[in-house]
């Protein structure tokens, strides 16, 4: 089963190559495919402060991708956990997800702020973030990526 | 510019149809696909609490697809937003997202509840929740929108 994906949209970014980290500041936009799509695909989306982004990551080489287990940004110190156990982008699909701010619209533009998707990323779907949507119950996570993360916002 | 992915499991749920609510009992089966994948793939991922789950609704026939504006569930009470600003499976790209608990593994298969998936969905990727990826700043979103997630989980 093969799935035909096209983007929705691309990411214009001021950073145009990957890091890991310091994200929060970043404010980039999401210009909607014009071809397909006008204002009225994201009418009402200002009533929402935060989206969810999913996209493409299609700058991973395929042959970085990792189908097994192994240590999170190859640093040998951290456990060796599964591709599926770890966000990293050297992963089977290449799918990124992060939620981000809405800072405004223009017509078939998103302004945002904190996304992590270099510039021309491939946008795949844009939902607004719902609160009913977020974990139930207790959360809990290894340390080692609480460390992971320290630096990315 | 197509994109194409190939799914990294299906779904194995006891919900074989699409049904609105009433989804947080669901306990439900992601088997990973073992031509291509083996238990190292998910090595450590119990030490998560949650995942988030990024599914291909393949069962959304193209000729449904919303590019524009329309009223959530087609209840003509609730505001007409655009297709982006509401989580409706209609959508461009057919995409799911949502979040559910882990509650364990056993080789390449995870057992979870709560996820909004019917049977025989697709997988497209598989993440581990992190706290330090929930919105950051104030969260506010429209009334129509929790009236709708009322009966959801």
């Amino acid at each position: 089963m093969s799935i035909h994906l096209n983007p929705i949209g691309f990411v214009d970014s001021p950073r145009k190559e990957k890091k890991d980290d310091y994200w929060a500041e970043v404010i980039s936009v999401i210009q909607l495919d014009e071809s397909v799509f006008n204002a009225e695909a994201i009418q009402g989306i200002e009533t929402f402060s935060h989206l969810e982004i999913i996209f493409y990551m299609d700058q991973v080489l395929p042959e970085k991708i990792v189908y097994g287990a192994r240590h999170p940004r190859n640093d040998s110190q951290l456990p060796k956990v599964g591709i599926f156990a770890q966000r990293g982008k050297s992963r089977p699909n290449r799918i990124g997800l992060s939620r981000c701010n809405l800072l405004k619209t223009e017509g078939t533009r998103l302004y945002v702020q904190g996304l992590d998707a270099i510039d021309q990323t491939p946008i795949l779907d844009i939902k607004p973030y719902v609160q009913e949507f977020a974990p139930r119950g207790t959360v809990f996570q290894p340390t080692w990526i609480s460390e992971i993360m320290r630096n990315y916002y």
